[in-house]
Order: structure tokens, then C-alpha cells, then sequence
């Protein structure tokens, strides 16, 4: 039973949709905690806009920033292959390259799964584009605004997102203009899904198609950079323990950790 | 007790029964989750066709999308047979043709579990169908519709989906235009299962009759894929594990975990 | 105590009588959940009878169908001695011919279960059937419908099911009408239930009487079925692990799990 489990997860884990899955999850869960506590819209004139932008637009960037920023590969590579102040003394074939190019590839589309989960999720819930395009609705059809300066318009534009301060003869106005920017907001959102979805099925059968590996070589190499990695760690840590040692045992006689003590010795000042 | 639930478990799982239900169950609940939350109808002359339509179709597209790039075995079979831009050296039978023909059958039977359940829930719900189609609903015959101007009716109609803003003259027509709405989405519904029945039926007796394996021919051929994998994943992790310990063992002089650690040296800078 | 429970248990488990229960159950409660949610009937000319047999028949054909499709051994038995596209090398005896037809017999029983129990439950029920019959009903004889045209009586009874739109003087007729179409509805689904127990009854006497085999035989063949099946298995299991590892050593020059890594050498790309 428990090794059913495991295999399933492992297999999970190894496609890569496991990972994928959990970090549109918690994006979405994040973005409902962060939206219920904080957002709150100005309803003042000329502001509405800018606070609404910011709640959309910036923690998509810093969520596409931090994609990039905590995959190591990332610095790897990119010092590996684009950074010219590194000397290096081997030639990069043809193969190593494409090879690096489609682990960007990778990289590039696991970064933008949350900040393009941030974006769908709150399009499609709408209270964040409502707050920012609440300004700029269009009520002049309605009879409600016919003889109102221009100054008190926008004041009651601004006002519409919150529920206080509308004046009760457009309260009708209002639930309608609140439909209409849920409308665009969600249409925008399902755009928005559409585009990704198509985005990523047409790039996925590109890079697939026209890989330099087939499929067993692709697995055999991802397996092999693993690897690579863990038993590079492996060898560093110990040979790197090892080399010291030997230095403390020059130093003070006898290694920490074993049992022969005989040989301790006070060091020197011309040791230190 | 273990043990029967054990070959309970991992009979459902054999036959894609069990794996086919959770999809469909939880495509059910996910519908319900995400309708009580985000849906809500713009009631407006010319977007309510739309906005129902998105929340139709969209996600049955993504789905039936995720549902296909899931699956890896997916893009090993059309790697292996339909692109032409890999070179091989080796011919494909007949037989080995049909087979992965079955293979990619199989996967479309189970990719369009999820979306197919979508478009059934929704439509035997019928709010969204009820959205989509209230503008083009025949009202000719109501004497409440007589002596009213095409615009205004065209508003009045898009107005029906939502409680709000219908004159309380015509609300026996919205609830009579409603009850016909759903049963057309129903009766929708039901087709669509009917014939996604039927075509299951019909799909699955040609694949057993027609298929080019007898019965236990064609479990030992599913058990034999299933074993090509796994040993030969295990094999590609010796053999890897086996390639990075001789190139460490030149760079550091000791195999990792091993005891020996004789000749321990310090790489030099040529040697990265 | 454990030890009486899985008795028990296991018992309950090869009568099948457990599994006919949990099945039974299941169709309850999905039927009462299904129903709660979805059912509203049309109430208008020419749509409530469509309406109302969708909701009874169409479930109970996919129950059905999916009754006899869930069964892995219906297929090998109708690969085995119905497709003619088969190629077969070995002539049927008749005594295997029996056991087949003896064994579609029992697998036909277990999936009559669900249908029969939906059609029981929502006959009992009876709001499909009032919905279905409601422009059926003779109210010939009821004052009320003199001097009432043909498709204005028409509409009076499409809209029985409804509460709303009956005029006032024809409100005894509809408790009437309704409790009429429930009393028939009720005595179909009483004698839709004493046919299916006679007729289980009466074929697993049938079965018993004139089957090949006595009562200790057919635990015996059962047995050997069951055990076919294992061995199978484990046979294929060992037989194609075996194929594998030859070609794998072919590959990468060594078996995985063995310890002799001598040989191992890097796969060309002309290998894979």
C-alpha cells in the first residue's frame, strides 16, 4: 500500500506537474489570505487606478523574479554560458548549448506558473480590476448623470467599489457598472488562460519535436544532471573535511572525533 | 483485511476505473467550488453570450488539454512515431504501429473524462447555458411583448438571468423562459451523456475485438511496458552514478563513501 | 473478535452479497443527491414527457451499461468466444461453452443491480413519473373542463407538476391528477420490484439445477479460475523482466542489481 503511495508520488514528483500543481495552489490560496486582509479600495478620486495596478501587476513581477532567483540552474548556466568575465578554458559544443537552451526553457516556464496563477485568479475574482477601472466607466447614456458637473461625477465614480457614499438615486447604476467590470475582468482572465494554455501546448511540442534527444535520452540526461549534482556534493563535502584534518591535526595534535589522543600538542603562535 | 484491500486497490487501479472516477468526482467538485464563487451573470445586451459560452467551453478546452499534456507517455509516442524531425535507425512493424495506436486511444479515452464531465455537470446545472442563451429567447407570443420596442426588449431579456431590474409584469415570462432554458440545457446534457455512453461502448468494443493482442496477450504487453520502464530507469541511475564516480575519483582521487582515501589530492584550476 | 469480523467480512465478500448491497446503496443516495439538485420539470406542452423520461431511463442505461463494461471478465469472454475476427488455433468444447454462458449469466446479474435499483427508487418516488404523465391524465370527466379548448387544456396540464399558473377552480383536479400519477407510479415500481426478486430467484434455482457442475465442482473451477489467473501473472511478471534485462545489457553493458560492472561502456546515439 505504502509503496503504491510512493510510487505514485515519486512519478508525481518526477513529471515535474506535482511541483507545478502545488505552486499554483499555494499562489492561489496566498493570493485569497493576502486579498481578504489587506485590499482595500481608496474611493477617492484619481487614486483608485494606481492602487488597483499596483495590487494586480506587482506581485506578478516580484513572483516572476523570485521564480527565476530560486532555481540554481539558473546561476549555473547563466554563468556558465553568458557571462564573459569567467575565464574558462574548454570550448562549448553545438549539443551542450541547445542543451542549456532547453533547461532555460524549463526554467523560464516553471517561473512563470505562479506570477500567470496570480494574474488568472485575480482577473477571474474581479474586485482588484473593478477598484482600478471604476474611474474610467462610461455612464453618460444613463439619465442619473445628465445634470452633474464634471468634478462630482468622478467623485461618484470613485466611490462606486465601496458601498458607502453613493447617492441612493444610482445605486441601480452602480450594481450595473460592477457587473460590467466583473464582465471585462473575467473575460480578460479567460484570455489570459487561453493564451497560456496555448502558449504552453505549442511550445512543449516544439521543444519536444525538434530536441536533440528522444525521449529515453532526455530522461537518461536529466537523471544523469541529478546525479552528477548529489555525488559532486557528496565528494566535495567529504574531501573538503578530509584536507581539514589533516590541517587541525598539524595544528593541535589529534583530529575531533577520534579516540587517539596521544600526540596532543600545544600550538605555537608561529602555527596560528 | 490488508491484503484484500490491497488487491482491491491495485485491481481498480489496473483497470483505469478508479483513476477515471476520481477525475470525474473531483472535475465535479471543482465545478461547484469554482461556480459558487466566480459566476455571476453580466445581464447586459450583448455580453451575456459570451461570459456563458467562456465559462462553458474554456475550461472543458483546458481540461481536455491538461488532460493530453499530463501524460508523458503521450509525448513518447508521438516523439517516437510522428516526428519526423528525430533521425532513427530503426523501422516500425505493422504490429508495433497498431499497438501504439491503441496506446494513443487509450489516452484520448481518459483525457476527455474530465473535460466531458465538465460540459455535463454544467449543462444539467444550466445556469451558465441559462446565461448564454437568454437573449435569444422567443417571447413573440406573450402579450406582454407586444407593444415593446426592439431595444427595450432586447434589455428586458438580457435582464432575466439576474433577479434585479425586470418589470413586474413580465416575471411569469422570466420564470417560464427560465424553466424552458434549463430544460433545453438538460435535455442537452443528457444527449451529451447518451452519446459519450454510446461512443465509449462502441470505442471499447472494436478496440478488444480488432485489437491484434488476445486478452492475455494484451495484459503481458501492458505488464512488459511497465517493466521496460522501471528497469531501465534503474539501470540509467547505475549506470550514471557509475560514470560521475570515475570522473570524481580523477578530480578528487577518492570515490565518494568509499574508505579508501589514500590518494586524496587537490584539484587543480585545470581541472574544473 | 478480529478474526470472527473478517470472517465475516470475507464471507459477505464471496457471496457477492455485499457488494450487490454497497452498489444498491450508492444508487440511493446518488439518486436523492441528483435529484434534489437538478430535477425541475418544464411544465410546458409537448417538453414534460421527454423531460421526465430522460430523468428515469437515460441513468439506468448508463448504470447498465456501465455495470457490464466495469467487468474486466466480460471482455475476455466475449474476446474469447464471440469476436470472430480472432484468429483461434483451439476448438471450444461444450462444457467450456456452458461455463462461459454460466459466468455472462452472473456478470449480466450483478449489473442489473444499479439500473433496477434507480428505476425502483424514482418509481417509489414518483416526482419523474407525475412529470412525465402530466399531459397524459383524462380529466374528461371533470366539470371544470367542459368548456375548455384543446390546447388551452393542453397548457392546464403541462402545468400540473408546477405550482404556479394552475387557475384556481382546477386546484382539487391537480391534487387529484397528482395523486393518481403517483399511486401508478408507485405500483409500477412495487411490481417493477416483485418481477426482479422472482425473477433472481427463479434463475438462481435455474443455475443451481442445470448447471454442469455440482455445488463442491463449481467451488472447485471457481478456485482454478482464480489461481490461473495468479500463476499467469507471475509467469508474465518473471518471463518479461528477463527479456528486459538482456536488452538493457546490450545497452549499457551491465544488468542493474548485479555486481558485475566490468564491462559497462556509454550507448552511442545510435543505440537508443
Amino acid at each position: 500500500m505504502s509503496l503504491t503511495l510512493n510510487n505514485i508520488v515519486s512519478s508525481l514528483q518526477r513529471s515535474g506537474t506535482f511541483i507545478n500543481s502545488l505552486i499554483a495552489v499555494l499562489t492561489i490560496g496566498g493570493q485569497q489570505l493576502f486579498s481578504s486582509f489587506t485590499f482595500r479600495c481608496p474611493c477617492q478620486v484619481g487614486k483608485n487606478f494606481y492602487y488597483g495596478s499596483a495590487f494586480l501587476v506587482i506581485p506578478a513581477l516580484i513572483l516572476l523574479i523570485a521564480g527565476y532567483a530560486l532555481r540554481n540552474q539558473m546561476w549555473t548556466i547563466t554563468s556558465e554560458y553568458c557571462c564573459s568575465c569567467v575565464p574558462r578554458g574548454r570550448n562549448i559544443s553545438p549539443l551542450e548549448r541547445s542543451l542549456a537552451c532547453l533547461r532555460i526553457f524549463s526554467i523560464t516556464g516553471r517561473a512563470l506558473v505562479a506570477p500567470l496563477t496570480w494574474l488568472a485568479v485575480t482577473l477571474l475574482k474581479g474586485n482588484y480590476y473593478e477598484c482600478a477601472a471604476s474611474e474610467f466607466a462610461s455612464v453618460d447614456h444613463y439619465p442619473e448623470f445628465q445634470n452633474v458637473t464634471a468634478s462630482k461625477r468622478e467623485e461618484i465614480l470613485a466611490g462606486f467599489p465601496c458601498d458607502r457614499s453613493t447617492p441612493s438615486n444610482v445605486i441601480l447604476v452602480r450594481d450595473e457598472v460592477a457587473l460590467q467590470h466583473r464582465y471585462q475582468s473575467q473575460m480578460l482572465g479567460w484570455i489570459l488562460i487561453t493564451l497560456a494554455t496555448i502558449a504552453t501546448v505549442v511550445s512543449c511540442c516544439l521543444a519536444r519535436c525538434c530536441s536533440p534527444l528522444t525521449s529515453l535520452q532526455h530522461y537518461y540526461w536529466t537523471n544523469h544532471l541529478h546525479n552528477e549534482r548529489e555525488l559532486f556534493e557528496q565528494a566535495a563535502k567529504e574531501h573538503s573535511r578530509l584536507l581539514i584534518g589533516q590541517r587541525i591535526k598539524k595544528l593541535f595534535g589529534f583530529c575531533p572525533g577520534s579516540e587517539d589522543v596521544k600526540h596532543i600538542r600545544i600550538p605555537s603562535s608561529q602555527d596560528w
